[in-house]
């Protein structure tokens, strides 16, 4: 089944390959790049798996994410899955510079963000906005300075973002009291480029740009992700789905509050039945 | 080492026991319980285990949260406690009316905060805050209902009020808007007793005290639990240290944010080394 990657590699003309794409986060976050990628990749399929009983992934050492990261990818290698996109900015963190390989293309969300980012940047003065793992492992920090090493990155971590989605008060005033609290720093710096770097912030995006008079590019890597993905498959990486047959929400945990958050972050898609399924028998 | 709890059953005079006293959490919350009983019980050894690698449970189903507590209470008894105080609102909901039975006394912390919430109401109207997993498991009102099934009970589900705290930000406006936020139906619902159900909630007492303009009793089960330690160390239980020799924390992942939020929680007291610990050849 690896065969369209490996011919690829050859210089060969890829197959189709209906094989689906596989996405997983921590938890509920990464929807917001599952709908992202629906929408640009239309005749993909795609299963997600959410790590739920494990989540959140941000407030855990380097250490313990990469191994839940490791075992979510191999999890998703034997779902047969042709590439797997790691939707959970803490989870990327664990795979920046690529030292890692793996028997399909894994793409993280930091390095096309980071690149988005520079593109978008006039004044080369770039903010982030993290849970309190990306930022204090520098993530985006590092991913910047190894394609310019002059651009100026102020970061921030913001640990009451992703309560503040999931409880679903994003037209609450409070929203946009804490954002503002969040992003005021930023603005005094003089930041013209704002990198969402978790996958919840999408769902902030009007708080955001409220608190920041509109005067900031607000980046969101879920669209470089899918650029990306278009491109390889171009390129014969790997191959195309003939069109779009499966889509799939695995969790590792069961909970009536995934359900109905995931059911808010993705309208207006209607998404698919939720299985719970069981990666523990690879947990060392 | 079970001789002073067999003893107390066969009605017998108990030894001193210079064994420490188990506490666990999942995370942090648990120090305020931590902090209560090192004032109450002055000549108690603890230990702390704080299950930071899968933090929270809050959020978990009841499966997988039992499973970490029956791992957690394995773990301490390993350590060689001679009792266990759940000091997680969430973990203890598991535990609920007592049929499962271990090799020392294990406390929760519900049924001790529920008995208290009883003796302080006038009205019989007693309000809950909680965690998800608390609320939704309607661990309180089971509790109070076994005591006294005249009484009315009104939830509210808090997602916030946790990394508010952890954020650090009690004294912040906005931490007492999404409090009054959460308390206005309680308010509204002519609620006079109030327990704080979840360990991190008491670090915010100041907060409710403001939001509640005063006039509910606010129910700390720490206060109830190290009342019921003391009682059955007099009554025989189990025996009491004749001094304090021991202090230890222990969590199941280093993090640099814990040791923060763990020093502001436990001033004045000065918080012990943090030692990283491995619980997981235990998992199933």
């Amino acid at each position: 089944t690896d065969t369209a990657f490996t011919a690829s590699r050859m210089g060969k003309i890829p197959m189709f390959d209906n094989r689906p794409i596989g996405l997983f986060d921590s938890g509920i976050g990464g929807l917001t790049v599952f709908k992202s990628l629906l929408h640009a990749l239309p005749h993909e399929s795609f299963v997600y798996l959410g790590d739920t009983a494990r989540l959140p992934y941000g407030s855990k050492s380097p250490q313990t994410i990469e191994r839940y990261v490791l075992q979510n990818i191999d999890f998703l290698i034997r779902k047969n899955v042709k590439a797997i996109v790691v939707a959970c900015n803490s989870a990327s963190t664990v795979l920046l510079g690529g030292t890692k390989s793996f028997a399909v293309p894994v793409y993280n969300v930091i390095e096309p963000g980071a690149a988005t980012a520079l593109k978008a940047t006039s004044g080369k003065k770039i903010g982030v906005l993290g849970t309190k793992a990306t930022i204090s492992a520098k993530s985006y920090v590092r991913a910047l300075h190894a394609l310019d090493s002059s651009v100026q990155v102020f970061q921030q971590a913001c640990p009451l973002l992703v309560p503040l989605v999931e409880e679903g008060w994003e037209s609450d005033p409070i929203t946009n009291l804490v954002v503002y609290r969040y992003v005021a720093p930023l603005i005094d710096a003089g930041v013209d480029t704002l990198i969402m770097g978790c996958t919840h912030y999408p769902a902030l995006r009007t708080n955001l740009e409220k608190a920041t008079a509109g005067r900031m590019t607000l980046v969101d890597s879920s669209e470089a992700i899918a650029n990306l993905i278009a491109a390889d498959i171009a390129s014969g990486r790997f191959g195309a789905s003939e069109m779009r047959s499966d889509l799939e929400i695995m969790t590792t945990d069961v909970s009536a509050s995934f359900s109905e958050v995931a059911i808010r972050l993705m309208a207006p898609h209607v998404i698919p039945p939720l299985v719970e399924v069981d990666i523990s028998p690879l947990a060392p």
